[in-house]
């Protein structure tokens, strides 16, 4: 049988839209989806999960209610479920997210920047 | 509140034992671990879940029954449930797994080759 490895980069090369995410793998019921980010994001929660961010390239700032956090590439920050959190990305960052499969990147909030879940590259 | 995100260079820069997972996060129920590999593991399969790997440097090779994949730095691959494999390191891997707290490294197969579990870094 082909068994085939999946490459961050190649990926990401992919398309240039950014704040979509696109699923590249399946662990159970985990989804690992790359995104490019880039600006403000809106303030949103997860009631249900925690949610990880791996960053591949670029430097992520996370704010939280009460301090925010840096995410560099090679390094990964888990959100705890519940606790909100706002993404900004001075320069184009790219990450990988991992979260159960039917997460939507807007959390609980919604709205316009709501991307389409379950989209696989 | 202070928030801190994890570097995966810094964890593995504080070990040197190979073949010993060490924990660095956790999402949900599910375990991020760092380890080091060269050489070769025993054959064996996790028949609940499904298995992440990601190499953060060097060239890990898994070898199932009917084929082998590649795995290089920023590169992932996920092993199926119930699936046998045996990972392979020409040189030293460093790699971050991904799975569910009390997943054992040699699986449902036990051995000397087991390592303790749930062991923090």
């Amino acid at each position: 049988m082909i068994y085939k490895s999946i490459s961050f980069t190649q990926k990401l090369g992919l398309f240039a839209e950014q704040w979509k995410p696109k699923v590249v793998a399946e662990m159970n019921d985990y989804q690992f989806k790359v995104v490019k980010l880039k600006g403000d994001f809106v303030w949103h929660e997860h009631q249900d999960t925690d949610e990880t961010f791996i960053v591949i390239d670029g430097d992520l700032r996370i704010d939280f209610r009460d301090g925010a956090v840096h995410v560099l590439s090679g390094e990964m920050f888990v959100v705890p479920k519940g606790v909100e959190h706002k993404p900004y990305a001075e320069g184009e960052v790219k990450l990988l997210l991992i979260e159960p499969r039917g997460v939507l990147n807007t959390g609980d909030v919604g709205g316009e920047r709501t991307a389409e879940n379950d989209v696989w590259i």
